[in-house]
């Protein structure tokens, strides 16, 4: 028997209980489903980062934390937490949805959305975009939702420059990586995406200098993690007219204050984190997939990397 | 010696004058091209709507008219006009251009990205959009604009309904044709894409009745012809809710007229008639290939079937 904890919240349970005992009868693993159990009786626990449950050390039994999102960066400085921690990928539901998310919004931008759908002037004054080809775009960040963004926007023609971290290789998109390669990925970007994780390297990676090095009137779309972004700086480069317009969903705190400059300025269009969810059905699937492997002893898919936080 | 005549006006010679002769140097043939000739000369005509040549009689030795815009309505019923006539299907161009303009507008409005962008609200309330797997769309004119906009959008998950006057068959594409499958079409579009020619059989075609059959809600993105709708119609359900918006990039005067409703109502957006241009290089090889087959005795490409008047 499989003892499986969900300990990611009583609003939560109403939604995954139905869905994540369909996804694990599908497995033929012997469990016991539930969101009370003695933590020394616990073999995988089924977390959120806001949950209650903090202090893993009771929990002796514990052979893996599942979580329910893809960010963990509220989750592995956790002293306690010394087991394997797996992420969320749901392919159905976090990337799709930031799939077209970014599509729609990189299309926005691209075709000049903006004016006509205000529509101020009110006068016919017909001025055809360029077409997606003659439009490079930059992603910071080619991990699952990068990579996946890329390859949507380069089959929409858009040439995609993608900087990485690490040395990647993907057909038909411009891969930079590293310190390095980072101002050819900005120097190119007319319109830059930010899906990067939250991790200490990235925080501020976006700051007056990284900024300056994009050309004059890029656009910036963020649906990565708020803290990529320095907002003071933002702010001066959208109103000398360096950055033309930022659409950001992530921010440093979250629900964005009323009082933050960022609701109010005309050059920014704030999307309250809506850009890419978990969808209970797919992730459910993904956590019994999970939970199975850890019973069969074979790899867990999606383990974070403790020391680079993510 | 070819000779050809440039009919479309002396602006869009001094735009085409040198890519057409790029197009038609690569091609090898002895060539004369001019925007000026005896018309019992002129082998070919390249031609617009709104050129002054109107009278073809006297173009006695004419083997074809080459039209630089896909739009053939004001010329197909000109009676002097006898010899084959093709109208502009520039990949490159027209057909990329009207993805991304079809793509882009239905990922907007799947989004409910105009809340955003007026920002009349100011407050955090996530909405997370369902996935494009659940959104149905239809596009109505399965030429080559409508099959590649449908190819696109089924790309990006979006379940697609095409309906054509003929049968057509497309894998991964629901289809429907004929004046009995229109309503099956409409039924299901939670987004409508118009992309039908303007003919005597299609004038209209949204009407208060057609407009009646789609799910209350709909929303209507027409970079296809005016006159498909009917604009009074089409305003009395966006008033009362049937239709939730229409985005519209022609119109049955264009420019639009300053005191048309379109111009003020909140749930229209109007477009400038931008969603799709030529675009002088790759039109000018387009133009360059028929003249090309037309003295190879091959088929010319894009012929316009003169009594369905597309």
């Amino acid at each position: 028997m499989t003892t499986i904890l969900f300990a990611a919240g009583r609003r939560l349970w109403a939604e995954y209980e139905v869905p994540l005992r369909t996804a694990l009868d599908a497995t033929g693993l012997d469990y016991h489903l539930t969101c009370e159990a003695a933590p020394e009786t616990v073999d995988y626990v089924i977390y959120a980062p806001g949950s209650r449950l903090q202090d893993f050390t009771p929990y002796t039994r514990l052979k893996a934390v599942l979580n329910l999102w893809a960010g963990v960066e509220k989750i592995t400085g956790n002293p306690t937490l010394t087991v394997p921690l797996a992420r969320m990928v749901d392919a159905e539901g976090l990337t799709q949805g930031m799939v077209e998310y970014v599509t729609g919004h990189v299309l926005r931008h691209h075709l000049g959305m903006d004016a006509y759908i205000t529509n101020t002037a009110r006068e016919w004054r017909p001025v055809v975009p360029p077409l997606a080809g003659e439009r490079p775009v930059t992603i910071l960040g080619l991990g699952t939702l990068g990579l996946a963004c890329a390859e949507a926007l380069r089959a929409l023609g858009f040439p995609v420059t993608g900087w990485s971290r690490s040395v990647k290789t993907i057909p038909g998109i411009t891969t930079l990586h590293g310190p390095d390669g980072l101002a050819g990925a900005l120097r190119s970007a007319e319109i830059l995406v930010l899906l990067l994780p939250d991790t200490a390297a990235t925080n501020d990676l976006l700051d007056a200098k990284t900024l300056a090095q994009l050309p004059r009137g890029a656009v910036i779309v963020n649906p990565g993690r708020g803290p990529l972004i320095d907002d003071a700086a933002l702010i001066d480069a959208l109103d000398s007219g360096q950055i033309a317009h930022a659409t950001l969903d992530v921010f440093r705190t979250e629900p964005l204050p009323a009082e933050h400059p960022f609701w109010a300025h005309p050059k920014v269009t704030v999307t309250p984190h809506i850009a890419s969810e978990t969808r209970v059905p797919s992730a459910s699937r993904v956590i019994a997939e999970n939970i199975r492997r850890g019973e069969a002893g074979e790899p867990l898919l999606h383990l974070v990397d403790r020391d680079a936080g993510y």
